[in-house]
């Protein structure tokens, strides 16, 4: 262990150097300006690859934005490491609040400051360095691949046909995935639990064009009206959704599990005090860390109908709108739920008004059983480096490749995420401590260590 | 009668050149840049009025645009009439889509096209030749005033404090107004009922920030989904409002008077279809002329909060808005409405939000009863130039003017509106038949007879 501290030390600057060769390249996928910045940035993936010992390293077509893959097969009977990431980064608008200029790297106060410096360009860069740590000091005792995607930030839509179409070459054992974040420097973390998503858009229309509120109304149904009583119905006085079939899917946790997930230290009253609210709000019997870990939820992401400017106007509106989403957790699938929520959102609708449902987006939530042998050899990497046991949390986010990944692959993915909270990605002055990039450097060393041991 | 029927026919021409003159000047109220024009409709008025033969005219300044004040007093001890018009119009936008230019006034199948041939100019017109008659025939047998005020089209901020002013100069018996519509050009009606206004704002505020809907959804109150509820619960099952004291000074209406209601014709299947909806939508036990006309509504004029755009974007936002009205009926008062509302409003709201409610913007309802002589002097006159008993109607709209002047000035007022629910007033291609202007005419004439009389 402290062979691989060593040689992070002596190689402090040439890492530093090859992350900010990295970050420099404004690899931002939603802009189509970028498409040349990401073929740089994935020939500057290949490259540092190839460096670091990859027998073969290639970008690949897609879809859309290339794959970067590479490989080094010591043995193809020993067992086979997939690491995944992504080169593409988020906008870095608005740019008059970032200190440093986005993609112009510096350190300030043991952080690395750039877009993409944790998200997921420092992340996936742990990676390559402790592959050629590993190749370098001939330990690395199994079979690695990488595949390093360019559109995570846009939703990943063509690397789940990409994988289907070269599953041959992407055979392997387990996914390593670093793209979260850990609870605290000094309380490592593992990922166990993303929450699905199904994004729904509701239309509610009542007369056919904006009527004079006088004149009309208390006659004729108002579709903001209607649709606040249409949504206020989908969940009842325990915050429980009644959307007809909505829970039948729903994983029970045992009683183990949940003290496991109470493990996580959490402060209620920093929670409110940070959010300024007098009371957290919820479903009946569960905690706030279960709330958003282990149960689905349903918010109203936008609301809009009628008018919005200053002052009074007295319209009946023709129509209103709503985005609404669900999150979702084992084993809730994101389409049937699209289907169930259609099928009991147009069932509730009065006469008096025509509802037209449009599902905009979904994905699968993933889990990761914390009693398999390769989150036991995450565990033990990390009890290692941080002296400590990882605590299993079940974030509320979603990160759709990773179950997308599992259907198409058959394979679990570890997500040995190191960022912080306050690493400020896809905001700006988005930073890494360069002592969160040198720990997960060692962690992955000895995940592999303890892997190939097993 | 025969009489005015001649000189109106005689003197057509006269007629058009006086209203058309008045309608070229775009008295357009809201907006600064036409504040010459104020004064220039304004003097025009007077030189008609003095034309017409008032003994008295004038431009009175207000703390807004100038009130025109005429009168002639035969006999101080007889009655006097007080007629109440606006001069101001509303904006001619969008332009594009009037056929004639709205300040070039035009005569196409009968009709006279123009902004403001109807609302009010025309309406008013009818009054100032009406009375011109009676003059010139030496007929007029009460002492008549005219205040025709240039704010109405914009709330009338400044007419209320100039009455209470002017209260001794303004003495009078009853206020005749045209500034209405009747149900059709062979079935005449006049509004006895208008209802009140409380317009209110609310703002409710969860997180101090917008959060990630996916960390944050489910253990986080989403003001959205507050909103809604918060909403949702204002109503009940029977489309009941049900704010405590709500109801408490709602006039019961007798058997009697809810016939009289029910003899304006209506056709549910028409009213259905032109809205384009399968099944309207109200108060259970209430039919949707006393919906609109007798019984107190509530109306969600604007909601928006998170995320309008297109696609999908998690958001659990910090705040969402509503603009929420409230129409009135005699004897509820707007500014207690308010009061209850707001108290209501921030009674139900849950811990884990904060709730604001600004109100905006009210006015009474007024309701003219059917049984005092003026009523029934109007109801004769409409019957000798229609033929056939006028329908009174409750109109579901404001004009708030009305009841503050019942309130400053203790005077009823008697709403003798000729216009047409098609004459596109406040549209392009407002128009007003001259077949409306000339029996308004002769009607107002009969008026005077009949309450000179009683």
């Amino acid at each position: 262990m402290s062979e691989i501290k060593d040689y992070i030390k002596q190689n402090r600057e040439t890492f530093m150097e090859d992350l900010f060769g990295y970050i420099r390249i404004p690899s931002i996928s939603s802009k189509s300006e970028h498409k040349p910045d990401m073929v740089k940035a994935a020939e500057y993936l290949k490259g540092q690859l190839l460096k670091a010992g990859a027998d073969v390293a290639e970008v690949c077509p897609s879809d859309g934005n290339p794959v970067v893959y590479a490989e080094k097969i010591i043995n193809p009977t020993l067992p086979t490491i997939l690491v995944y990431g992504h080169y593409d980064v988020m906008p870095a608008e608005p740019l008059e609040e970032w200190k440093s200029k986005p993609f112009e790297p510096e350190i300030r106060e043991g952080k690395i400051y750039g877009r993409g410096a944790n998200d997921d360009k420092g992340q996936a860069m742990m990676h390559v360095k402790a592959f050629e740590y590993l190749v370098k000091t001939n330990q690395l005792k199994n079979n690695v691949k990488f595949m390093v995607e360019g559109e995570e930030e846009v939703g990943s839509p063509n690397l789940g046909k990409w994988a289907k179409e070269n599953k041959d070459k992407l055979k392997a054992d387990i996914i390593l995935v670093s793209d979260t974040s850990m609870i605290g420097i000094d309380i490592p973390s593992v990922t166990v639990g993303l929450r699905g998503l199904t994004y729904v858009q509701v239309e509610v229309t009542g007369p056919n064009g904006d009527l004079h509120s006088g004149l009309f109304g208390g006659a004729v149904a108002n579709p903001i009206n209607i649709l606040t009583k249409m949504i206020a119905s989908l969940t009842d006085e325990n915050n429980k959704i009644v959307i007809p079939g909505f829970y039948d899917k729903v994983k029970d946790y045992s009683a183990e599990e949940r003290a496991a997930i109470a493990m996580a230290p959490f402060n209620l009253e920093n929670y409110k005090k940070n959010l300024n609210i007098e009371e957290i709000h919820g479903e009946t019997g569960y905690t706030t860390l279960e709330r958003t870990g282990i149960r689905p939820s349903i918010d109203v992401n936008g609301i809009w109908g009628g008018y919005q400017g200053e002052g009074a106007k007295t319209v009946l509106p023709s129509k209103a709108y709503a985005k609404i989403s669900m999150r979702l957790v084992p084993h809730q699938n994101h389409i049937e739920i699209g289907e169930l929520f259609t099928k009991h959102f147009v069932s509730i609708a009065p006469k008096s008004v025509k509802v037209k449902v449009d599902v905009l987006h979904g994905g699968q939530g993933y889990v990761c059983p914390t009693d398999i042998p390769e989150y036991k050899a995450a565990e033990t990497a990390y009890t290692d480096v941080f002296g400590k046991v990882p605590v299993p949390t079940y974030s509320g986010g979603s990160i759709p490749i990773i179950s997308a990944l599992e259907n198409v692959l058959g394979l679990k993915s570890i997500l040995m995420g190191f960022g912080l909270e306050t690493d400020a990605i896809h905001g700006p002055n988005e930073n890494y401590h360069i002592e969160c990039f040198e720990k997960g450097i060692e962690t992955i060393v000895r995940f592999y260590d303890h892997y190939s041991q097993q």
